[in-house]
């Protein structure tokens, strides 16, 4: 399943509305077939994968991030019916598809064809690379992640604005990885203004995922870019898995202050800056007992002289 | 000798102007011998172990952190000596005193009473334990550890000066482990007439640890409290391995912008702050390239809720 859940990581970003789903088919102790959620969403990682594996997926077990769908679609067969037909014998499924639609009925419909169902296994990682998805079903609006490069003291800029580079290549290369697995970046009206930032993805082989790009502004339209006026109008994007919010301090402090951040990545320089420009404004703190409790710390990581943090937004 | 650098370990901040030493003496693959250097710096570790082995110490191997010492004191036998008595067969040494008084003539005697020596072995961890003493050997004065309890965004407190608590009971019980390794804890005026700290070490067995305390004020004497009335005063601690630097803003920056820090210890919490108090102000930097290449980051480790982060002076 951690295979799986790493092809449905893959195609994070990319997969429009739909969930980005890995799905893996084993035969005999060998892999038969591998599948992703296609870009834009279709075909589904199910379909792939038995593409992949053909007439060797039958008596097979097939690893599925997520339920099978059941819901009919003009643009072809639902997953649990193609994966009844190909004679799968097993189906192992780490998520229940919380979208009204399939929601145990993927799962029911393979059982009546015959199909042998287990559920819950490898929920965790399957969990971390659907998160935009189920962030999605569950609030209604894409997870938000939050990306700041910071000094050990917490500035993202010396007093005069200057901020290149507070982190090395290895740090930056990262920015780009998290943004080609992103459907949306989003920057405010300043760094729009300050930078002209391009956003795009500059790593090898990776140009062409270059996601969306969105800015926060009350001013009006900007060719290329999509508009939101408040970070409240996230609720509309329903095409948007994962939206990434690369800055600056006001955007930032205004989509913390609305609580609709769900993922902050620090990428944190071994430097102090001492007196510069910090990170956020007031977010809505008046105690620090109060500040406690919200945010667990993620899988961090090094990155090269830099350290990546990663913290998780705790809703209950 | 990662055993010989933990028993090191154990006498830090304890050894007042001598060398935290720890040494392990095997025979036929077991331990028959352990020592460190005693509360006050005598006996050296190599006799405590001697005396811990007795008449076990013949023909067997000595580890020791810190090169055996050759320069007689009214105090009693060099350990070179008393080494070369107990008819030990070989030494391990990981690093070479620098004490001009041995610097060489430790291995030498040994040498010439027929003992093998062999030295270079588990150099880093004995380093790090010896640190504090390396640190006052090559540059007259204490290691000079500063520590601070820091929100993700780098606060040390809200507007109004609430700073408690940031981090939770885990790391705050590492802060008072790491003041029983101290030799010396100093904290700035302000800290002192707004807290009255009593900078003790409140874990259970080692309250007869706390260290010495003193203060960075340009006024005049505080009795219990030694006075420094400006960084530069740490070069005339010659009895103190380890300085424990604790607070606040104005004296981690004063400390920071005279280049007298070696180590910084980051309490990190998992909470945003926002609005706050910064760790600290001017430090002497002017371009975010020259904050670059003087930290490097050392070991961390998760501390319950919190991240303890250490970063290390880089000095070539």
């Amino acid at each position: 399943m951690a295979e799986a859940a790493r092809l449905g990581e893959s195609a994070r970003g990319r997969t429009g509305a739909n969930p980005n789903v890995g799905c893996l088919i084993v035969r005999d102790d060998a892999i038969v077939g591998r599948g992703a959620t296609a870009t834009g969403g279709r075909p589904h990682a199910e379909a792939v994968a038995l593409a992949d594996a053909g007439p060797a997926a039958r008596d097979a077990t097939l690893f599925t991030t997520l339920e099978p769908c059941a819901h009919r679609s003009e643009r072809g067969p639902t997953c649990a019916r193609l994966i009844a037909e190909a004679r799968v014998a097993r189906v192992v499924i780490a998520l229940k598809d919380p979208d009204p639609r399939t929601n145990g009925a993927g799962i029911a419909m393979l059982r009546d064809a015959g199909v042998t169902v287990k559920t819950g296994i490898g929920k965790r990682g399957a969990g971390q690379s659907l998160s935009g998805y189920l962030t999605r079903l569950r609030l209604g609006r894409p997870r938000v992640t939050l990306k700041l490069a910071l000094s050990i003291d917490g500035k993202i800029a010396l007093p005069s604005g200057e901020s290149k580079w507070i982190t090395g290549e290895d740090a930056r290369a990262h920015v780009h990885l998290e943004r080609s697995h992103s459907d949306m970046i989003l920057v405010g009206r300043g760094t729009f203004l300050a930078d002209q930032p391009k956003l795009d993805v500059r790593l090898p082989g990776l140009e062409q995922w270059s996601p969306r790009r969105a800015l926060l502004t009350r001013g009006g339209p900007v060719e290329g870019w999509e508009i939101l006026s408040s970070p409240l109008d996230v609720h509309r994007l329903h095409d948007v898995n994962d939206l990434l919010v690369e800055g600056g301090s006001a955007t930032a402090t205004a989509f913390l202050a609305a609580d609709l951040v769900d993922r902050i990545l620090i990428y944190r320089a071994p430097i102090l800056v001492g007196e510069g420009k910090s990170s956020f404004g007031y977010i809505g703190l008046d105690a620090i007992a109060d500040s406690h409790g919200r945010w667990r710390i993620g899988d961090g990581a090094r990155l090269g002289i830099d350290r990546l943090e990663v913290y998780e937004r705790v809703r209950d």
